[in-house]
C-alpha cells in the first residue's frame, strides 16, 4: 500500500472556515472543480467532475472543524477502494492543514501525478481562503501532458 | 518506509534541457534554492542551503538526459539516508519527470510537508525551463507557517 500526504497552512483562517470549504457544495466547487454534485453529509455521495472524467467519494466520517473522511466509491480503479482525508487544526495564525490519499495498491504513474495535482488543489484550497479566489477545475493549474 | 512521488511535464524542453537544470550549480540555483554550491559530477557532494537550514546531497548516478539521483549525507534527521531521484523522458511536446524522494523512515508531519514542498518546487523547475524564470529559495512559494 501506498499514501499521498500533504501539508498545507491557510493563514487568517479558522479551522471552522476550512471545515466549510471541505463539506458544502460552495466550497468545494470553489477550489477543487466546479462540476460538484450531491450530499456532503455523512453516508452521502458526492460526485466530482473534470473534463476528463471524475470521481465519486462517499462520505465516511465528519467532526466538525477537525476532520473530514471520503471513500472512493466510483472512478478509476486506482481510486476505487482509497481514502481521501483532510485533518485540521488551529496553529497560531494558520490553521494547518493535514491531507492523506490512503490505500493505492502500486506506485503506478499516475499515483506520481495525482501526488502533484493533490498538492495544487489543495494551494486553490489556501488561496480561496485567503484570497477569496481559488484555481478549480477547469480554471486549475496544468502541470503536464495529463493536466 | 515512506516515499514521496510526484510527477510533472515540461513544455517545449528537451530532457537534456531539464537534465541541465538538475545537474549544474547554475541550473539548480535557478529553481531549487539560489543558495546552492559545490561539485555536481558524480560522487560529489552538493549543499543546498535556504533561511532556516539546508541539505548536503551526495550525486550517487548520473546518466544524461535520463536520470539523477542523490543521497542524502547531511541535513535534517528525518533526511539522512534517504534518496532523491529524478527520471527524465520526453513524451511528444513534454519531458516528462518522474520524481522521487524515497527512504522516509516514518511518516511524520514534516515528510507531509516536504511532499507539498517538492510539488512547488517541480513546479518552478517547469517554469523556469518554459518562461526563463523559476521561483527558488527564497523566493519560493510560502505554503504554511513552516513555509
Amino acid at each position: 500500500m501506498a499514501d499521498i500526504l500533504h501539508r498545507i497552512g491557510v493563514e487568517k483562517a479558522s479551522p471552522d472556515d476550512v471545515y466549510q470549504a471541505l463539506t458544502t457544495i460552495d466550497g468545494l466547487s470553489a477550489w477543487w472543480t466546479r462540476d460538484t454534485t450531491g450530499d456532503t453529509e455523512t453516508g452521502g455521495v458526492i460526485a466530482f467532475r473534470f473534463p476528463p472524467g471524475g470521481f465519486d467519494m462517499k462520505v465516511v466520517e465528519l467532526v466538525p472543524g477537525k476532520r473530514v473522511k471520503w471513500e472512493v466509491v466510483d472512478g478509476p480503479a486506482e481510486w476505487i477502494g482509497t481514502h481521501v482525508s483532510f485533518d485540521l487544526r488551529q496553529d497560531g495564525d494558520y490553521t494547518i492543514v493535514l491531507f492523506e490519499h490512503r490505500g493505492w495498491a502500486d506506485q503506478v504513474e499516475f499515483m506520481y501525478h495525482c501526488s502533484t495535482k493533490w498538492a495544487t488543489y489543495l494551494l486553490s484550497l489556501k488561496q480561496l481562503l485567503e484570497t477569496g479566489q481559488g484555481a478549480p477545475s477547469p480554471v486549475d493549474l496544468q502541470i503536464s501532458d495529463w493536466h
